[in-house]
């Protein structure tokens, strides 16, 4: 036979044929670009691939559509460091002098006479009740636009005594490209913390691309005023709505998202009921949390009898053991990151 | 010159041409197909379209980023229909024969008593404390998985009296136009109701296209408890968290949003806070209120001296003369309308 003549539509369709070529090669490369560069290869790394592809591939049974892609993160601990104190808690600590010096009165009162001495030994022993009362006394009684400026003003500034870094650098670089990962295929990234929901507001867009509406964190009341031009002004007030930590990061998910999470993270017990559940909703569920068990590049405060521990954000072997026990991923950040932090060489 | 040949390559920059002006026909036709048809000509309409173009035509000096840009809505007389009685409140005393099988010794117990009766003129006259008790007698004392089936078998078979249509047809076509055309503009809709939180969530996304993490409403408390096979269980508290009406709409936003709204819309003086608060941001903002004046199409119900007043949903004159004077605009459902309902000829 002889060849067809080259006619403009034949050239067309080789043309057309081109372009999807091309376009499905891009497609190609970019779907297999690594997207999570800072995690080794892995049982912790195979779990969340294995998850993603089960829930968002067409052709899966355990398909889910886009809408209902919802994962939870806790933060202190589980996407940022929380030692030698969680963030918030040094932010509190920093306000006193401010509030002093605006209310002389409490120079002499507990506990901001024992914060004021700067002895960290004594700052440590105060009671429940007192650390309750520096939360309400920092955290309370001013505009929530005077709160949002404060805690601006003290993250451009403040530097964590290790790494001398500002806290917002602070975060953990394989849970960043986790964070992206989970965004490009669809899902819904929201944080779940027990700290203040309107604290981690100001800087969570900027810090891990997570907007206000999907920071779920301890909640305060607040109340309405008309300033002196007739404006409606929000105030911060002393009261409690919800304690986003244990049994209340389930009651926050449920007041601030409504739907069961498909993907939850965690690094301690405050994050066990939002674990437990995200696994007891039907298809596939992702459970992780994340062990602090690198001494060298950033701290180790596992279960008692493998780690030293330290104060704050103990994993404890039982802890360990239910984890298991419930297919409850765990991460070892010194076998399953290849780095902790972006700054890292 | 003689005309050059015409060689593959040209052919294909002939094609490349020809698809993009394909492209770029089919964008133009769907930039200048209506997006809102049930809307007529007029004040409402422009001052929507005005809006939109200064907050996300990019050459706008009051251009938006996308990810501010948040529209809130309430629901009852703003969204849907809410005479004789917001839907939610005749969920409620239709609950209540269900309630008595289980409980029978509420029969003979207030309000209960009044509302078996179905002495519509005495259940109108129980007082404030006997509807706390029934709101939180039908909508609390479940786990929130039996509330949901509960609503949602209820919206499959209850009806309006007047038109005989499930109450989620119910829905004002130019304002579901309206949702649309914000979401195609990039704005994130939610509802605000002073309505129950998690009684929306049950029907807005398949109703509105909002889904349930959207929704802000009044808030209940929650408590987890463990099922008999271990799982974790939602159950639905006799406790207010935040009633959302009034200045409790604007802590409402706060809480869930966590941004002040570009946009707002409402109908009662329950709105007043949200829409002070929309327009007290800098840059362009919308307020808008639905006025009830439709008697033939749907109810009438504004300022007392115009219209006739009915029981629910208010319109006062001093209301009025608040919106004019504060620049919000005021959509009158009989001449700013085309059809009110989707289900009109």
């Amino acid at each position: 036979m002889k060849p067809a003549q080259r006619s403009p539509s034949f050239v067309s369709r080789t043309i057309f044929v081109a372009i999807f070529l091309a376009l499905s090669a891009g497609t190609a490369i970019a779907q297999t670009a690594d997207p999570l560069p800072s995690w080794k290869p892995g049982a912790a790394r195979q779990s969340i691939v294995d998850f993603v592809r089960a829930t968002t591939d067409p052709a899966s049974p355990q398909f889910v559509p886009v809408e209902e892609r919802i994962a939870t993160f806790d933060q202190d601990g589980t996407l940022w460091a929380e030692q030698p104190l969680p963030t918030q808690g040094i932010y509190c600590l920093d306000r006193v002098p401010a509030l002093v010096a605006a209310k002389p009165e409490l120079k002499d009162v507990e506990p901001f006479k024992t914060v004021l001495s700067g002895d960290r030994a004594a700052i440590a022993k105060l009671p429940m009740k007192d650390l309750e009362t520096l939360l309400m006394a920092t955290l309370t009684g001013m505009t929530a636009d005077q709160f949002q400026v404060e805690v601006k003003n003290w993250l451009a500034t403040a530097k964590d005594t290790r790494w001398k870094r500002p806290y917002t650098e602070l975060t953990y670089q394989p849970m960043q490209e986790l964070l992206q990962y989970l965004r490009d295929k669809g899902y819904k990234t929201y944080i779940v913390t027990g700290g203040g929901q309107d604290f981690v507001r100001v800087y969570a867009e900027k810090t891990y691309g997570i907007p206000p509406e999907q920071i779920v964190g301890t909640m305060g009341g607040t109340s309405l005023s008309y300033d002196d031009s007739g404006k409606p002004v929000i105030n911060k007030d002393p009261k409690l709505l919800l304690n986003d930590n244990h049994a209340g990061k389930v009651e926050g998910i449920y007041l601030m998202i409504g739907r069961r999470p498909r993907a939850a993270f965690g690094n301690t017990p405050g994050d066990q009921q939002m674990l437990e559940y995200t696994k007891a909703g039907d298809g596939a569920r992702l459970a992780m949390l994340v062990l602090h068990d690198d001494v060298v590049r950033e701290y180790a405060y596992g279960p008692a009898q493998h780690l030293p521990e330290v104060a704050m954000g103990a994993f404890p072997q039982d802890y360990y053991d239910m984890a298991i026990k419930n297919g409850w991923v765990v991460i070892s950040m010194k076998n399953d990151w290849k780095r902790v932090f972006a700054f890292e060489k």
